[in-house]
């Protein structure tokens, strides 16, 4: 077998088969092929596709390129959540006590943020004291114990994936929905994923531009995850505006204890019932629907959730003092107020701006090796369909220091689309896909 | 200005500006550029394509990645002439002597063959003596005092080429028409020709299978090659069968010298008889198509363009007494006649299989260090349109030794597709390119 036969046919549109695809990841993962070889291949995949046999395929190769996790010894239906990506995306802080306390064994393996905004492992690490790599017994044992644990990648899991995604990553081929799948779903399936719910984000701030793109993903990583063994969801997701209303680490963990306690944005609480909802029917806690968004409610509402994330957080090293006094915790520098220069309807804001302003300031990443500020971002004071007149404040930013100030503020000026037209809402959950319903 | 923009342009199907383009080449040839993300854009440009403006500023780019030769010293226009790569192709070999003896300055550029049979170079050097590597003033002198004179790539010529076509080689990007053109042309540009002219082939045996793309492709040159102030003509020959009836190194010689002395295959003469032609008029030296086809008749009829052969080869140090004896000049250890095995007219011969046969005897490279055997080759005795019965000789393999022989009569045999419907005969020369025809 030649990676050059193979390149050639997948740029002719012939469909690859499983001993090519092996092939390729094989000698890929231990440097036989060179990288120029695989970006060729990439970015005729870009162009040419694959078909759902293809990206089963590479998927399955991809997640044998490394060890195989078992947590079977959990006991029952373990459930890992993922989410495509999104600006203010903070619904694992919430979902995951969540469904720990109606019963769930939430395994979440979670990765740090590249570009705009940190990780779920960033915004944890803004809590003094919170440790994010557990030991696989630690992990397994925290499961069984409390219902729930969060670890970054541990071991060798899914190395293919880890390169390809690199060289992905420098040429320009992120954009491709076999690829984005096969990295998702090979990683999951690789940690020892019993049940998974997809977060599939569609809008202007999102991978996923529109609705077709966004359910032949979510359709495809349902697919593979079943073919898998794992029971696998997805719910596709508005991403036309942040999530809620805090842009940064510390301060979208003070939204989620926020939320946890009742007082979260509607958009925020409304995701995590639903993505919750599917966790519990995912992991065979409840199948049916209205019951287990009651569950999740009513968990909110008796405080268990709360005690489950503090638990979480203790148990992990975090200090929970901290949450006693939010404002202290989401203290910074420098509070400036942005405001509107015209008045009308919220149509929009451009999550992909707000992101960026948060970045600039310190929130996010744009190398592997910058160091997040956690207690810089940006806080919304105004969501989509509200009615802001000059003067309103639209935002508050939170900076370190003065440099990026009036560049943070000048994206976010740009990202609040204002017009006198009455805005039509549009529903924040848009599908849910199942092996059911494909 | 960074890579990563420029692939996702091209990627989304935009064009690249000048400074894009020549940012890409300085960089990708002082190394800066990686190979991996080079490979990336140049498959996004095999699906994208590029415009009639990227491709000429691709050209020029690459031309001035290395040393610009000036042959202004010679006087007059000088004239190189370039195939786009045919079984068979020993046209050169006829071509230069008899448009020099025409009074043409023919300036030729020539490579190494790398695949089916061995470039024009490897054909020379059958000739005990023959030197390819001339410096600067003495290919400078040759053409002054003879009209002609040939040289293997000297100094640092379009490394940029040199190094894009090695990485499109093993990735599977060599058949994309602006990275064809861009490349022939670069190089004919760095090398100082004042006329070019181009044999586009056409065919099962040719890099263009069908006659559209084969037009594109000489449009592209020749409006490349006019922009840049040298005169280009493209010819589109056929390649439905071999050139001639030799493919080796040796035996095209032969023929070469049979075609000079009024012995040669109706379809080689002609062939140099129209490209001859043109590069008269390329190179201003006739311009009157009629009066210079006559001309170069009249070279080989008179034997000048003979003995103009034997002054170029004795002049880079070559040994004419070779040719004496023909027989003995293509002496061979095994010669093998191939017989056919059901009777008809030859419908067409697949010049890919009869280099394959050249090439698996040892007439050809199939990787760079390999050593060719100037003796082996394969001698066509039927060509399309001729009637054949069983047992007839269809060709001779020249063999080395008797290991391949079987496998190179498969080829053959597989090569002749022998059929009772009477053959249409199908011009030679199907359409002539230059700068008013566009």
């Amino acid at each position: 077998m030649r990676m050059f036969d193979i390149i050639s046919k997948k740029k002719y549109n012939e469909s690859l088969s499983k001993e090519e695809i092996d092939y390729v990841i094989n000698e890929y993962t231990n440097g036989t092929i060179p990288d120029y070889q695989m970006s060729a291949l990439l970015m005729a995949i870009y162009f040419n596709g694959m078909n759902y046999e293809e990206t089963t395929n590479l998927t399955l190769a991809m997640a044998h390129s490394g060890d195989m996790m078992d947590l079977s010894e959990i006991g029952g239906i373990n459930v890992d959540k993922h989410s495509t990506g999104g600006v203010g995306d903070k619904t694992t802080l919430i979902l995951a006590p969540m469904v720990a306390a109606c019963g769930g064994k939430v395994a979440k393996m979670s990765g740090r943020g590249l570009g705009n905004t940190g990780g779920t492992i960033d915004k944890l690490e803004s809590i003094k004291g919170f440790r994010t790599k557990l030991s696989e017994e630690e992990f397994i044992d925290n499961i069984k114990e409390i219902g729930l644990a969060l670890t970054g990648q541990t071991g060798n899991l899914a190395p293919a994936d880890k390169k390809i995604y690199a060289l992905r990553d420098v040429t320009a081929i992120v954009d491709s929905i076999p690829l984005i799948a096969s990295s998702i779903m090979s990683k999951k399936i690789a940690a020892g994923a019993g049940a998974i719910v997809l977060d599939v984000k569609v809008g202007s701030g999102a991978f996923m531009k529109n609705m077709q793109d966004a359910e032949k993903l979510a359709e495809e990583m349902v697919k593979i995850g079943s073919l898998a063994g794992r029971n696998t969801i997805a719910v596709i997701s508005d991403m036309d505006e942040p999530l809620g209303l805090a842009v940064g680490n510390a301060l979208e963990v003070a939204e989620a204890v926020k939320t946890l306690k009742k007082e979260g944005p509607e958009d925020l609480i409304n995701l995590c019932l639903e993505l919750g909802t599917q966790m519990l029917i995912a992991s065979k806690v409840e199948e049916n629907a209205d019951k287990a968004r009651g569950m999740l409610q009513n968990s909110i509402d008796d405080g268990s959730a709360y005690n489950k994330f503090l638990e979480f957080i203790k148990r992990q090293g975090g200090d929970i003092t901290v949450f006693d006094d939010l404002d202290e915790f989401t203290e910074c520098n420098y509070k400036i107020e942005v405001k509107a220069d015209k008045e009308g309807y919220v149509q929009r804001i451009e999550s992909e701006l707000i992101g960026e302003a948060s970045m600039i300031l310190g929130g996010g990443r744009m190398t592997k090796e910058d160091v997040i500020d956690y207690s810089v971002g940006v806080k919304l004071s105004a969501k989509r369909g509200d009615y802001v007149k000059c003067g309103d404040c639209l935002a508050t930013i939170y900076a370190a220091n003065k440099d990026k100030i009036l560049e943070a503020e000048g994206l976010i000026i740009k990202a609040f689309e204002i017009s006198e037209d009455i805005v039509k809402t549009s529903p924040l959950i848009k599908r849910i896909i199942s092996c059911k319903n494909i």
